[in-house]
């Protein structure tokens, strides 16, 4: 074996469950939640990790999984992993973990990924009062590109990442999520519940009381679902437990910025190369409280030199008006809204239902961007679309566009079966 | 001349005030402001703008000038233009115009800029809370490069845009954004106050009492300060008057997104080489309405080919956090705020004052993205920072930095002139 | 005037000949050349160029003066310029001249270019053995684009730069070039014949007979035609001479890789506004002597950040057999010639005369490489062409391209009188 | 196992030595060599291959093995592959076969490469006459990226391609080469010596004294070690036999430019992902002979779009003048050599030997460009070395370095063992 060959750390058999594999996986936030492997500063390691929901979706035509998925289970982490020094000595409380992902992929023998709208009733995504229901589009993976037979005439190469990154929390930093989390009504029970993990010993239960969920980005890393963490770039990570107890999960082959549908960029199982070093005393050399505690602080990163090129884009604008007609004040999140409703918009006019621009938007390359934050009372969001993943120009043409009825790519292409209400001809999403 | 000499179709003297200028500029959108030009599709021509003050911001150490600006007055527009075709016929309501931005840069002899905080009580900005006084720091420009004299160790090339481009609304159009925006009640006189323009004849002021402000980005396009509007750009603006009435104005050098500190920028004064296209019917074709009426559109935009090229990225991220430690729901400008906070507190770290910082992520050609929307309950967004603008290693490092108290850059090159409250060692930003 | 307003050191009158202009232009490289202008390390300045014929070639449809052009008078220069440091003392031989271009462009109201392919009988070209005769193109600007009535159908962003940026040589400098070249039967006339420039003193005489041409580049720097030496790049020169005495024209809208019909860029007429610096004894530190004497050095570059952006590009390879199917032994020289007929052989298959295409080839922003050259006996060369120039996909497709005689694009755009012998469907090049 | 993941259509044993291979190897071109296995268009598969020298080269510390090495029995090639299309009908000759790499690699659990100098009787390189003996520096890799002990201080992301891909030469194309190359006195044995391959078969003996060697790039591809053929990269290459019968080999990690030390990328074992698509008729439609036959074509293709990006690039410049001062009229060849030169002795001074700048060059990214081709004496070629790959600043800077013999990095880091002749302080090479 050459020196630089990754030593597997968390190994990941695809024909097994998640909770069969051979190391424990977990899928809450927690200090106690002990560790399956340990690695040293400088080594290059390799974790595997199922796709976010341990399998449940599957390659085929039909939604339904998607519809009926337990959510309570996600995300499935691969870890914890220590992190020691040199001299055996672990990662402290105060450091800062910089791990490097030196390369990144699906595993072998599972090349293909998903992206989905989640129902209305089971998650939604960010534009879930528009495409209230379940659909889902299979890619297939050929190298560095991928394609889809549920959304054809697109084909881009992946910007490969981890959507979830992360250390774990101290008690103290668990007890601040748990608490600010709970007086937000609006978040419902998603973000809140909590569920038993693999174990069913009394430790397990008592973090599984205790535990966060893995859905939102926080200080500690966790499912930031930032689209640039992918070969060669540098994630800083504060330590707030001994051995800095490093988890991660939910690949993604490519994504979108904002990852909109939610279940939103091409999910898949994979496996990540990874080299640490610590950073002694980094937290406070480098990262600032934002907050009321020494806690409140958030990962940097660099970014890696091998993202996909793409010198042509189209670019949608948004304002912080909603689609009632409504102003919202310097609101960047309505004014992505916008963005991303004009393109799904736009791009539909050259053959493609909504749904299947939607999804399109949520895994692709494209890039969302807060334009403007302070043009009292419009805050500007743009969504640049680059052109060349495209097989055909879309780009406005002052030559008129073919008269009669734009020809809808459809069934020899659109191989999902639907099952109950079958869609029209403008709307054949894989929808359930 | 050689036939692609650009003509002057609206041109400044440096020498006059905004009022004294040979063709009436403007400050508000209104459909009855007559053209000042006409232009043909496929000509190139040129107009020039003062600075979006019209020249009350001066170039020197106080920011006396930014603490008293009367911004009732801003921000002074060239246009409108009246676009034409082959055949005379002005474009219509309903048509796209294509605009290209061939060509732009700064007013010859006139190669300065200054980037500013408004007071608190004039205005603010994005972290006003954090920084509620008026700064300001100039910038020179050396061909593609600016640097400052109050912002030592940075340099960069510009990535020039218009802050403002946009067609004159209809009556009907600025019905709505009058109704839509007065409903607001936190946007406070700023966005609503009318002024009186620069005539003093009855039909100006039934313009001056009815007009929309130009502070924000709307469907006409407007202020929407999105800094890729750049050399090579093409931007499709829908119709709304007979002639398109094209006006531009705010003239930035360079700028971060969001432009952070509302006056922004590198404000300058300048000139665009211009080039348009009139697609008929083409708000039916490409745009479609986002709201009640058809006029619920936007501008959508391709991007030119010759943005400054940076390999190495540092990232700060933030979550909808804010600092108090409060819950928001998935709401992207709390996150960005966050973000941008956490990039001041790190690049202080360098020498720097936050003031410095603050002013400098607001008009350096930093990345501001939405990486994260759905993800319960937190928003993730990201600010991207080029690390060759520094003439120093920025990336954290494991060896520490140097001991003792770090070497505030001062004096000799911030020649800034405190009136009453002289600045501390670690806060030397221009301020009153 | 603002303190970074350029000052104009060589001004440039349109309306007057080269020899006719305020500073004495210089057409040769001689030591005893006054300097023209005084500069001060970190000054900011213009320096203005005739275009490298003085204007004898015009914006028509001749190639009558390409033809008959006197290339016994050109590269017409601006300079020399000395260059001393903040305390007034010149640079001095041994020191490296740093030269930042921080700008550049075409002069205000000249904005065209011609590219050309000189008669055999007077310079010919890289594959004049192809392409015997005069042909012509002419080059419209807008902003940042070049296009062109005899070539339709290409459009790109100009990668400008000075074709020739110098020191002046040593006389023992000069000694050298002048035996070295004399000794090469090859080169014929062009290189060696010297010419009496503008002033009949017998000093100029003096000079006249002993100047080297300023044909080739050489250690100097000169006429190294290299692409990149754009906006932001920074020139490390040898000095040789006290002042170093830094001359420079040959101005390029575009170029391509190797320049290969020999007048063979966008030529044209424009302004250099730079920056200086002096590192003392750099020579010595930085520069290595790549021969019999000290003086045998080369310059050294650094890149400027806003080049054209591509992200497609189709790339022809020659190797070094010639056309009629001989070997040559590892030569670039023979690989590349092949990669550029290979390069017109194929587009010449979209419409375009296989004039056209080598005129394109000359100025286009593609990129010449030396792919192998160790793979014995076969050198291998690329020539890389950017798909977006075209109006047309041009890479291969498997379906065929439409039946019947293919459509030449020709009078209507190919304004080019033909005076003599008219041109062919196939051959419509701008040819005497 | 999804429907992307790739068949393996050629396996190779790590453990078994070359002529061990479960599907035979070949080492020359020749049209009789019998497929080993056939593709359909569209299918994704896997070509496995070992390094160019079958496994000669160990990862030590020692260059004996290169100054030893056989170079008589390379390259080892996997293939040929016969190409058939949906219905089963092989690839014409006549017809183009579209060859996608759609990704590639090391082999697993093989991650390493070595860039090497042959000795000067053992084929030299680049540069024989300044280095003439075998040098060797091993290469690790960490996922994109390569690091060597052997070259402390560097680390870059690999730029990874085949050095060979072609496709089968017809008899009468053989025949072309065989002659052709015979009359080339330069070419000594290297390239003419003909050797027996792994049969001793009479079919294999008439194949091994008929066909060519690898070494050089021609009308078939073959080894063009053109370092821009990596991921998404697409070929077209000429078909000469039925079946096209694709070969591919002598897989790069990375690979400079020119490839300078001929043994001079990062040498690996690997894999392909490829996918076919045949365009018949696809030579005469796209291909145009430069020469006496139909067949004096050359393949093209396109560049794919994950190629590293670097923003900031250090450039040397050559002329064609040689070491010894003496001229050469428009020789490319010599200028590249120059510009290398250049490049290594100025990168000598940052605490290299000059071997082992020679040997980084020969595989980091650097670019070389055929700058100016026509300038009459002198060719201008330009080699473009990326300053990231540095973990030191290596422009030059006005303030002097530190005085002192420079420090050469070496013993703890240069594990090479010398044979015989210590080395220097200067000149720590791994040589023989």
């Amino acid at each position: 074996m050459a020196p630089t060959t990754p030593t597997v750390v968390v190994p990941i058999d695809l024909k097994k469950k998640p909770n069969e594999q051979k190391l424990t996986l977990h899928n809450r936030w927690h200090p106690e939640i002990p560790p399956v492997a340990e690695v040293k500063v400088g080594e290059l390691f390799r974790v595997e990790m199922v796709d976010f929901t341990g399998g449940a979706i599957k390659d085929n035509d039909s939604a339904i999984d998607v519809k009926t998925s337990d959510l309570s289970t996600v995300h499935y982490l691969s870890g914890p992993i220590k992190v020691v020094d040199e001299q055996g000595i672990p990662a402290k409380p105060g450091d800062l973990l910089a791990v490097e992902i030196c390369n990144l992929g699906p595993l072998p023998g599972d090349e293909w990924g998903y992206t989905a709208t989640f129902d209305r009733e089971n998650g939604g995504g960010f534009l879930t009062d528009h495409f209230p229901c379940a659909t889902k589009a299979i890619w297939y993976f050929e190298g560095i590109y991928a394609y889809s037979p549920h959304i054809p005439g697109v084909r881009f190469p992946g910007l490969t990442h981890p959507g979830i990154i992360g250390t774990a929390p101290s008690m103290e930093l668990l007890k601040i999520w748990n608490e600010r989390e709970s007086e937000l009504e609006e978040t419902g029970l998603q973000s809140l519940k909590l569920c038993e993990i693999q174990e069913g010993t009394p430790e397990w239960k008592k973090i599984a009381m205790e535990a966060a969920r893995t859905i939102p980005g926080r200080e500690n890393g966790g499912n930031c679902d930032i689209k640039n963490l992918s070969r060669g770039s540098k994630i800083y990570l504060p330590v707030f437990v001994d051995g800095a107890n490093l988890s991660t999960g939910d690949m993604h082959f490519s994504q979108g910025d904002g990852e909109v549908t939610f279940c939103g960029a091409i999910e898949m199982s994979g496996f990540l190369d990874l080299k640490c070093k610590i950073i002694r005393g980094g937290m406070k050399e480098y990262l600032t409280p934002m907050g009321p505690t020494p806690l409140h602080v958030n990962p940097i990163f660099e970014i890696g030199p091998v993202e996909p090129r793409f010198s042509e884009w189209l670019v949608f604008e948004g304002i912080s008006v909603d689609e009632s007609g409504r102003q919202h004040y310097l609101d960047a999140t309505v004014a992505y809204k916008r963005a991303v409703l004009n393109a799904i918009d736009y791009l539909s006019k050259f053959g493609y239902s909504k749904e299947q621009v939607y999804l399109l938007l949520s895994c692709c390359p494209c890039e969302g961007r807060i334009s403007g934050i302070v043009d009292s009372p419009n805050a500007v969001a743009t969504l640049a679309v680059p052109t060349a993943i495209f097989d055909q120009d879309i780009r406005p043409k002052t030559s008129k566009v073919p008269v009669g009825p734009r020809l809808v790519r459809k069934p020899d292409v659109l191989k999902c079966s639907y099952e109950g209400n079958l869609p029209t001809t403008e709307n054949p999403g894989a929808r359930i």
